[in-house]
């Protein structure tokens, strides 16, 4: 069955839409967030306890498994599915994020990136045409064009330089397609500038994606950037594809994007903040770590439903976060993603009923911290890990 | 319902014996083996997958909670159980072998041991008494008396010291327990020699407790010398009573043990092995770290029926492994603790059956690597950790 995007209900009082994507692996509900499995594994847990926790479609990294186990040795191991015991929807990242936190270990041509191995030093280059092949191989269900992630700031000359060698490659990415690949993404760049913005946009909407990723965001700059971005950008998408804002975010952050019209979200917050024992609550966040917790025989969240919260205290928490237990990263991830997965069901929800405005003035309202998260800094410095 | 010991069959090829262990939280067929819980997980899994695994009862360690998150806090949100979420038996294991892996950090005296924290270096002592409150402020199910493990080699002379104070330790546990404690084990001493075995078992026989443990084995000592030790050991140690082996032990020597009488074991061994990449299969030891395993689609054991090896191959072991992902921790230590519950479970099957002199012969004749584990060493360097 081929790549398929539904539209359910349109919201009146926003951009948000409810949607279905229909792939290979089955189906998946929009807006939906996809945990990050980097290397095939969404750090600490299983495929059966995503399941359990609803979710739907996860997101692989294309350079780091190309890096190791490899992408050809994944290929005759059956494919990325098979391999990870995973047998919904995957999208693979093309790697460009991870390439360019690189820094000076990497150089862009116009061909594509050359770029030393974090795990080795070993010298690799990877072209649009490659990362193709690559994601071909792993067999995924949705692959993204090659890009490049420019940082904030940078000066308006390079960015229209980046950005037009950016959509280049894309073209190329679409190029090298074959019958039956994975469907291919376009990555919308620009910076922070409208014109690039809107310029990225149209240009590879005129080459007919199976969808819109919007990238170079959540890369350090001041939210109201974000939301400027994406009032410049969402306009020029098409309405009947999907459109994924990379590598957000917060849960504010998603319910304000859903709103601008954005169905598909990633990003390392909720697994990776739950290793270091901060955790989403229906409160705001809870830092484990913290002695009034030591003594604490209360869930992390009373209204949780998940497992984590049915069986286990604060004090048990903070007791396996300060002894290094393993179990910790795997309690502390459940709780967080199930956090995850139960807000964009109660975002689809209030689309379908048309309480999307009502539910962002009382999700948010019992948080002990309003502020918006800024997941970007430690994102940008450790991508490639 | 106070603490039971059923013997319900016993070999006739053999000193072993089929029984059960009856306690406040439920029963457990001996021969058993318990995983290891040390801070109260048994590392990297969830008390529901222990049960999955077939894991009847846990040990956990006195000294170790003591200090973190300290019995007192344990003790307030419920008890062990409680805290830990695990409905089922509990021994904790006293804390005397830990505190004597401290080396220069600890002092004893006839009082009891004085030691510094392996956290802070905070300085503690325990005694007798206190060891027996710690345990019944955690509601085990199972305590163990205070004792020294004596290293190997060590002196005749000081050994008959040590021993004598650890029964002289014995004897003032047995006097500070109360109406409802856990049921109490003494320790066995005596180091290697049999005049000094067979005292420390005859005087702890006197004084009538709930079950014998045979301590200071694995120590480092060669494998004759434990075979030996349990020969002049264990026909001092009443019928009618449990008899744990502490510490050991590898496969081969867990069968032995059993043929020898003994009901009751621990061990470091497949939990930590599995972490170290080091898994159990009915072929022998297998390292998953090597390369010849990199494209290799077949499960670790293709005769298990483990979570692990229904849907893993080798080749996703491998690259958890290399990747120092935490489910690599996770899918080696279900297949480890699996291959023991099996082994345990063919154990007294084969008791029941009187087939057990048969399943030493066939039991490992396929292994590649017959020779006796020594897991020793490691043991005794990171005890305290």
């Amino acid at each position: 069955m081929p790549f398929r995007f539904e539209i359910i209900i349109k919201d009146r009082s926003s951009k948000a839409r409810l949607g279905r994507v229909v792939t290979d692996h089955g189906a998946f509900s929009t807006p939906a967030f996809m945990p990050v499995g980097t290397l095939g594994t969404v750090k600490s847990l299983t495929p059966e306890e995503l399941v359990e926790i609803g979710v739907e479609v996860i997101l692989a990294n294309t350079y780091h498994l190309y890096l190791r186990p490899g992408h050809e040795t994944i290929g005759r191991l059956g494919g990325l599915h098979t391999f990870i015991h995973w047998e919904r929807p995957i999208l693979t990242d093309s790697g460009g994020y991870q390439i360019f936190s690189l820094g000076d270990l990497r150089k862009i041509s116009e061909e594509g990136v050359t770029f030393q191995s974090h795990l080795d030093g070993s010298l690799h280059s990877l072209s649009p045409e490659q990362v193709i092949e690559i994601q071909r191989i792993l067999g995924v269900d949705i692959a993204m064009v090659l890009d490049e992630c420019i940082p904030y700031p940078s000066p308006y000359d390079y960015v229209k330089i980046s950005t037009s060698r950016t959509t280049r490659w894309a073209e190329r990415c679409l190029q090298a397609r074959r019958e039956g690949d994975p469907a291919l993404f376009a990555i919308v760049q620009g910076g922070m500038y409208q014109a690039l913005r809107e310029e990225s946009a149209r240009e590879l909407v005129g080459m007919d994606f199976a969808g819109y990723a919007i990238g170079g965001l959540s890369v350090g700059e001041p939210k109201a950037l974000m939301t400027d971005v994406l009032g410049w950008t969402i306009p020029s998408l098409p309405e009947n594809a999907p459109r994924y804002l990379m590598g957000v975010g917060a849960p504010q952050d998603i319910l304000e994007a859903v709103m601008l019209g954005i169905d598909l979200f990633d990003c390392v917050l909720p697994t990776r903040n739950a290793r270091n024992g901060t955790l989403f609550t229906s409160s705001g966040k809870l830092s484990i770590k913290q002695a009034q917790y030591a003594e604490d025989k209360r869930p992390l969240d009373e209204a949780c439903r998940c497992y984590t919260c049915q069986h286990y205290s604060r004090a048990y928490l903070r007791h396996l976060y300060h002894s290094r237990e393993i179990l910790s990263s795997r309690l502390n991830t459940i709780h967080n993603l199930f956090y995850y997965t139960t807000l964009l069901t109660k975002i689809r929800e209030a689309i379908q009923q048309g309480h999307l405005t009502d539910l962002r003035k009382t999700l948010f309202s019992r948080q002990n911290d309003p502020e918006r998260e800024d997941p970007t800094i430690t994102d940008a410095t450790t991508g490639i890990m």
